[in-house]
This record gives C-alpha cells, structure tokens and sequence, in this order.
C-alpha cells in the first residue's frame, strides 16, 4: 500500500507521499512515488502514484522516455492537464492488462493496477488536480472537493475533511496533511517514512524543489508531539460521561 | 456497513455499535446490532455485528431459541467464552454457506459472511473480548491489544490507538469511542447513528441497561463540537513551516 494527498485551494496546492512498498511484510523497500514534469514559466507538473510499483513505474518511464525522444505528443506539449490525465490513465490499464495476460498463464489473480494524482498548472490555465482510477477513467477536484487521496487513505481522511476547504492557506494544508500522514503511519505499517511534500503556488509556474521529510525531521517531530498531547488533552477536557451512560 | 468498536480494560469493557444498514444508498434502515445475554450475578455476554444482517440475524436469533427451548448447549450454559465464540463463528460460516448455496442458484458472487465481536464476563473468570473473522475462527484481546474494531473501522482507528490502553478508565474510554464512531459517521456515510452504547464493570456480573445515543443527545453533541474546536485550535497552534517546505 502508499499513502498520498493531494489539495488544491485557490492560492495553490499541496501534495505528498510516502515512499514506503511492500509485497508482504518481508520485503519492504523504499521508493519515490512523486515525479514532476515542467517548462519553468510554462507548466508545472506533478504525478504521485498508490498500487502496483512496476505498473507506474512503467507508466512514468514511458512518460519520460516521450518528453526525451521528443514525441509529438508528451507532457511538455499537450495542451491541457485533462489530456494529461487521460495518457495516464490509458497507459496504466495497457500496463496492467498486458500484465495481467503474462500472469494468468503463471497463476491466477493478482492486482497489475494503480491510482494516480496528477496536479499542476500551465500557462493561461486554471490549477488541476486529478484522481485517475485504476480503471483508467478520472475525475478532477473542485472547490467543493479540494483534496484527493490515494491508497490507504482511510485513517488520514478525518482530519482533511474537518481541516481543509478550498479557501484554507497553504500553511494549514501542510500541517493537516502531515497530520494525517502521521496518523496513517501510526495505523497501517504499509505506509512508512521518509514523505515527500511539494507546494506549488498558483500561476508560479515553476517546479517546487520539494523538500523529503523524514521521521527524525525536527518541524515533523514537533506537530507529532504536540499534536498527540493536543489530542489527549481534548479528551480529559470533556465532561465525564452522564451517569446514565454508564448503567 | 457498520461500525462496532469493542474495549476490554482492567476495570471493565466499554461496547458501542451503529445502527445503519444499507443495501445500495437507497435502501437504509436502522437495526440494532448489540445483543445481550446474561443471569444476573452468574454471567453477561455482549455480541455486536457487522456485516451480512441476513446472516447475523440468523446467527442471534438461532442462539436466543437454544436459550429458549432450554438446550443443554446455550449461551446461558456454555462454560466458557471462548466456547461461545467458537459457536457464534460456527454458526456465522454455516448460515453464509447455505445462503451462498442459494444464491449461486441464481446469481454470481456476494457477501453473506458477517464479523462479531463477543465479549463479556462468567463468575469465576476472566473478562474476555472476542473478536470472530467472517471465517468463523476469532482472537481475544489481550493486555497490548485492549480493543478490536469491525466493520468500517479505519477512519476511528487512530484516536483508539492513541488514546486507549489496558489501565485506561471506563470514563476516557467512552470518551474515545464516542470520538471513534464521530469521525467514522463524518466520513462514511454508511455508518449512521443512533449509537448504542454498553459499558460494564468487571466482577459486576449483571447486564447493564446500556443507553442509546441519538445525534441530538447533549452529551454527544458537547463532545462533537469541543472536539471539532479542539482539533483545529490544535492545528493554528503549530508553528508556521518552514521556508524550505515551500520551496
């Protein structure tokens, strides 16, 4: 499993991962599932993948392999971010399905899919944030649904819904963002340290360097802490329980 | 879905259950899925469901007639827990077999299985929490593990594992529960009130009234509100992120 989020607001976005894939509990690796594509000036954008690794790593290396053969068609040239969204998610289900067909002849099952976020912005053009479905098929975020996750995406959403609308700083959608990473690491050993954080400013047009932030990162480590006594502080606030609770 | 948190501390066990059922999102009703069995002084015995109601109804109703014709083997006879929970999960896989039987007659696929979790108290012994998988085995909980979710259990994860341990008190278990099922019913909407709660003391041997809480039920709604205010005090109070976060 992974974990990711990704916000869209009106004065930018926010996007994470983690970075930890398993295929079972005994081989757990390390891997960078956030990629960024830009033209500074021109577009900025940015990929964060959940589900089957060989799958996007396929997807994003053919990404790449367009963008440096200078194909007509890549990243870099299209002319929308829908139509981004779209290349994406047809590759994912032509790699999963040719998968697929390889591993029936060995076995049966088995998950070839994947999800993605795609966000970014080119020029002359509103922000986009998109959800692409292992079926292939998207959907983007609006300001009623500023924020999208992938993967195990349960234990972090609480937090997001109370926290986040489309009007919320960029500061507050990191804090709620890494509080929700610290609260899915703390549920689900699939989702694991170091997380990869990236803010882009609307109409910047420029790729943020991004910064990786690890368990040992002090500013993490501070929200983690406080964040844990906040909560249990709220708890013995409340009034005891009405004695009738407890007959 | 549903969602059933179940609480076994030093000094007592705290249960609480929701009361949604749903076929499609155009086919919600409310079932009561907490059942007790007891003689006072002698024994008391929770079961909560999640799940197949079909199945779960099937599981209760079957052990209430054995209760009823006076069986040698019921619930109120049976000389341990964990005798009761093997039956519970006996019974469960049986009635999901049958159905699955049927219904393959007619159609492809579904869901008939349903979780349980069982606890309670027999004179002379121990407390014990069950937790029994849709296969019919089950775990208990132990000292390191006070508390066992079924259903939709990953959004009210993480304020149980922060908040609950084996020395916990009754009071901050409620407490936490009631934070547990306010941050499943805000994210799922399959999971709905009233919330039935149930909280009994070790050694009391008696079955308590338990009290049921509708979203309107004052308590609640003090500790919904000092909650959702609390976490995003929490929140502004972090400190601003650092600049290279945003670069």
């Amino acid at each position: 499993m992974s974990y990711c989020v990704g916000i869209r607001l009106k004065s930018g976005m926010v996007l994470a991962s983690d970075t930890r894939t398993n295929a079972g509990v005994d081989h757990i690796s390390s891997f960078k599932k956030m990629f960024t594509f830009g033209v500074d000036g021109e577009r900025a954008i940015f990929i964060l993948t959940a589900g089957n690794l060989a799958t996007s790593q396929a997807v994003i290396n053919r990404l790449r392999r367009e963008i440096r053969q200078n194909d007509e068609r890549n990243l870099l040239t299209i002319s929308s971010l829908s139509e981004a969204a779209d290349i994406v998610g047809g590759y994912a289900t032509e790699v999963a399905q040719r998968t697929r067909q390889k591993a029936a002849m060995v076995q049966d099952g088995g998950g070839y899919g994947c999800t993605f976020l795609l966000g970014g912005q080119i020029k002359g053009q509103p922000t986009r944030l998109y959800l692409i479905y292992n079926e292939g098929n998207c959907i983007y975020s609006t300001e009623d649904t500023p924020f999208f996750q992938i993967g195990e995406s349960k234990y972090g959403k609480p937090i997001l819904d109370r926290a986040i609308n489309y009007d919320s700083n960029l500061d507050d959608a990191i804090r709620a963002t890494l509080v929700s990473f610290d609260s899915t690491i703390r549920s689900n050993l699939s989702v694991g340290f170091p997380i990869d954080l990236l803010v882009y400013k609307t109409d910047s047009l420029t790729l943020p360097k991004g910064k990786r932030i690890t368990e040992e990162n002090a500013y993490f480590r501070t929200i983690r802490s406080a964040w844990s006594q906040g909560l249990l502080e709220i708890l013995r606030g409340f009034d005891t329980p009405p004695q009738d609770y407890l007959e």
